[in-house]
């Protein structure tokens, strides 16, 4: 009854979104300030009326909103559903078998081979080094890439690539490749290479307004890159969904877009609590990464990353683990606000 | 720099949506009501500050409410972003051309063959009889089926399948091949094939919130099927992107379906009005397929689908036409309210 595709897959596995009892949430690196006050006189303001039409199918007054932010053209921009469905397309319209084999770091967004997956991709996984940093070298060695993609700053690391290294890579990977940049959580450092997309034809950043701009639960993402790849981008929304963006997001996102005053003051806060709970953490028996995002990396030696998630939410704090190859021993700590942390690090003070 | 897979699309062309001038609309079958009551109430009170979480990757309230509305479990229902994305991710869980070959008639929906292009699914159109009915028959004596996909009523013909010819239909094709019954329309009859999921198990019946509960803007749908092909759904969805339902979207879906009053009213309203143009057209030189739907197909005689699209359009009303075989003479015309359809009438009456 079922496609030969449907039968292989491994689908995603998101982190948990309790529905029922009251966490200090800090497990899927959600902003812990709610939207900009702009988003809400949007939403307010927002003439239910017009639902009975369909939004614009190329959510043109957004794409106009993110390039005035980056200083780019509308033709440099893509929209969509969130950064997952914008990864999702840009697997199928840029990485294919026939071309070669796609490279991303390990460990790094476990969503990468479930795309892979789904769309019949040939993959490798380079390892990063042991401290968990990516060396440019690792990729560049492999002789028959279809495409690049890795996340700066890195997830679950934390750790970012330097602006240098991300030019350098760009210089030497062949210019007839993808090379996909996933900055989902580049806002909390300054490590953004929207400004490389003129030099680079194939260079793609995706980013997210899940994270520095609070709305995960609105569901927007967005892509810059050279009129080529996003002219392949449409072509592969038009065949997929034509509207993916409703009319609410859209205002949402233009509102969301245009606070930048209020963009920076939430974003200098976490990076400022962020910066307290590293301190913290490297003070207290912890190793945490170092981070660039708007999470914490952190192990504390003789304890499993799940014994430390367990504890945790025993005691009403989610944070997350994967049960995987060299990280099992981490835990991923989103920012909270000041006072989420600080409940935090009054239970880990006792953590034997 | 792309995959082999996106040289070859030819993606889907929605109907016009004018950001300008202002047209009377009826061109991409929107509902001419706004939105229920209730679904204002919700926005209204939305509390915008939640929107920094996820939504609930399973969506469970909004599969309760649809349940509830047609009297199944929350495990035969899934939705998504616009019926479009279930689509498309039906024809990925259900559909390969390992299977067969996939049957849909012609014409139909234009999408179809869009998805069979993004997802490399080998197609047949089945020819509609020479009075653009479906006959079962002509389905079932195709040898060898990946699955069946019609709309019912159908796109752009506005007709109806009996639903004694469904179920005979579902009795004699072979029941290990998947058949989706597209209802985007169905809610302005009375041919809903839902009651008929838990004798066949093989059966999809996909529905939208964008006619008949004025949502088009919202992007929701929903499918209703057997627990088996459920969970092929949530596996594909799983494997592209785990939120495609935002927040604001769930709780306004949720609305619409709780206030049958509406539902109902506005779609008695639609059927009347269509009823009342469909009976003009006919006494007037036209010829109106007959119409289950939201939306008149309709011919005169003389004249070509472009010349009357062109006409109206420089009146000030846009209604769709498609240069394909056997339907270039025909207009699609949806249906608005009673003023708008006058205003039409008023243009049609000195056509010539």
């Amino acid at each position: 009854m079922f496609s030969q595709r449907i039968m292989q897959l491994k689908p995603y596995t998101p982190g948990e979104q309790p529905q029922d009892k009251k966490y200090i949430k800090l497990n899927t690196n959600e902003n812990p300030y709610p939207p900009s006050p702009m988003v809400e006189k949007a939403i307010r303001e927002f003439d239910v009326a017009t639902l009975k039409l369909y939004p614009d199918p190329e959510s043109n007054k957004l794409k106009q909103a993110i390039a005035d932010f980056y200083g780019k053209k509308r033709e440099n921009i893509f929209v969509g559903n969130g950064s997952d469905e914008i990864l999702a397309l840009a697997f199928y319209a840029f990485f294919d078998r026939n071309n070669g084999t796609l490279l991303y770091p390990y460990p790094s967004y476990s969503f990468y081979p479930v795309y892979c997956n789904f769309f019949n991709i040939e993959k490798k996984e380079i390892q990063t080094r042991p401290d968990f940093s990516i060396d440019i070298e690792d990729f560049l060695a492999e002789p028959n890439p279809s495409g690049l993609i890795f996340p700066n700053p890195n997830a679950p690391t934390a750790m970012g690539l330097a602006k240098p290294k991300i030019i350098e890579l760009l210089e030497r990977f062949p210019s007839d490749r993808v090379v996909i940049i996933d900055e989902a959580y580049v806002d909390f450092c300054d490590l953004g290479a929207d400004d490389l997309i003129d030099r680079f034809e194939n260079l793609l950043i995706i980013k997210t307004f899940s994270k520095s701009r609070s709305l995960a639960g609105m569901r927007l993402g967005y892509a810059i890159g050279s009129k080529k790849l996003i002219s392949a981008l449409n072509t592969a929304k038009n065949s997929f969904n034509s509207y993916p963006v409703d009319r609410i997001a859209e205002v949402a996102g233009v509102a969301a877009m245009n606070d930048k005053a209020y963009f920076q003051e939430t974003n200098q806060k976490i990076c400022k609590t962020r910066d307290y709970l590293a301190n913290w953490l490297n003070s207290n028996g912890w190793e945490a990464l170092e981070s660039s995002a708007n999470f914490i990396f952190a192990r504390k030696p003789g304890i499993s990353g799940q014994e430390i998630y367990q504890r945790l939410k025993d005691e009403g704090i989610l944070v997350r683990y994967f049960n995987l190859d060299r990280i099992n021993d981490f835990v991923r700590i989103t920012i909270g606000t000041d006072a989420e942390i600080q409940a935090l690090i009054d239970r880990l003070t006792d953590f034997k």
